[in-house]
């Protein structure tokens, strides 16, 4: 029980929140995966393991990220048993990462924190090219859609999808990763526009499975006439997947922002 | 002499001028060159020839690009014996070219229209990425600069390169490219920030190779407080490249408009 604060071997165990950027193009996803599938978070703990020089790290993510989907802001916590400061790692992750993944943030956290469970709020934003032509930078980092779509019904069709509702109908088919609570909050669904770009930004409290991407079907069927806000709640209301539009494709969609209940 | 139009030839001879954007990244530049070498000018010529049912079409553009610097407003000719309307060209051509070249416009022109001789003034845009960690959406598209630069000392060098000047210390060092008439007219350079994006658009009436990066090598050494206006005063005069900063790379550089004389 007097032995030293260095023999119980937890000393200097800190917890480091890391709000980091990817582009989903180049990987298979999120989560670490057999041999021969690159991930984001595969390449991660293999960099984070050189800095801290041990054998094996973990980290955690607010939650995974499916192949072809970026993110601007997502949020991981790893635990170390290490001295290093989060601004001489910060500047060892920018240096060591690969191009497609950079840190933007480091900050050290009460141990308690965890990235996936502590989280308050996500946004989430998804972005069309509403144009004659493709981008040639953007091609990987948006939807591109040359049909003519009504924005101010889009804006109608959010505005049903917000607040507290059974979303079962715009969750994804895999059986697999279907939840049995499919209530969430949708505080805000916002469509803008710039030039030929829309953007559909939606914040809620958590999200079902491809949920951000069957709204986006949802948002673009209404743009274009072929469902009205009426249908948007009948549909709900069934809790059937079958009768919602196609899902919006993976690569126009980006994590941007974890808000948590703390820190 | 009273044989038909048909019959002598030309009567479909038509001139389109299009306006292109591509991604620098994955092209060894503009021109044409030998087997195995990817570009731009390759691959356009290659989908017109499938399009026009043609052996061979040959394209001008308003002037070449490095490899590695992108296009959002490349203007291109080419001359076509065919009934095709721009409208229907500008469909197949995005139909049909590879996903890192696309069209945005299509005109039909009169026949002495020349996309090099006919150029009045051209745009380019450096972008530069002024933060402490990379973007993982615009590392092939900007200079990520790390270091602290002064956005006023930039526009206070900015002001002296404006107006007619012998450009020659700021030409490349390849002789073979070399020109006799260095003498250049800068009609604005304006440097725009937009939080961590700084912007550098130069528009002249015709550019020294490499010029504009090597502007941008001068702008971001004023920055940083190591040339003052009257250095780079100085070192137009002493027409000599071996005095200027170095060339900033290429991936940061978008030709961006090109205005004609007419049309």
């Amino acid at each position: 029980m007097t032995s030293s604060r260095f023999e119980s071997g937890i000393q200097f165990m800190k917890n480091f929140k890391l709000t980091i950027e990817y582009d989903g193009a180049t990987f298979k996803g999120w989560q670490r995966q057999g041999q021969g599938e690159r991930t984001v978070q595969g390449e991660l703990e293999k960099t984070l393991a050189k800095i801290f020089k041990s054998d094996h790290v973990t980290t955690v993510a607010s939650g995974r990220t499916d192949s072809g989907v970026h993110a601007l802001g997502q949020v991981v916590h790893v635990k170390a048993d290490t001295r290093m400061k989060a601004g001489d790692l910060f500047s060892a992750l920018n240096a060591w990462l690969p191009k497609d993944i950079a840190v933007s943030h480091v900050k050290e956290v009460s141990l308690d924190f965890h990235a996936q469970y502590s989280v308050k709020n996500k946004t989430y934003r998804y972005l069309i090219l509403n144009r004659e032509y493709p981008s040639v930078w953007m091609r990987e980092r948006s939807l591109f859609y040359p049909h003519q779509v009504n924005v101010t019904l889009m804006r109608k069709a959010a505005k049903v999808l917000v607040g507290k509702h059974d979303f079962k109908s715009l969750q994804a088919f895999d059986v697999l990763r279907a939840e049995k609570n499919t209530v969430r909050t949708i505080k805000s669904c916002v469509i803008k526009k710039d030039q030929d770009w829309l953007s559909v930004e939606v914040t809620a409290d958590g999200f079902l499975y491809k949920m951000v991407r069957n709204i986006v079907g949802v948002l673009l069927a209404a743009g274009r006439g072929q469902m009205t806000a009426q249908d948007i709640q009948d549909l709900l209301k069934k809790k059937d997947r079958n009768q919602a539009p196609n899902t919006a494709p993976a690569h126009g969609l980006t994590l941007v922002k974890v808000i948590y209940k703390n820190n």
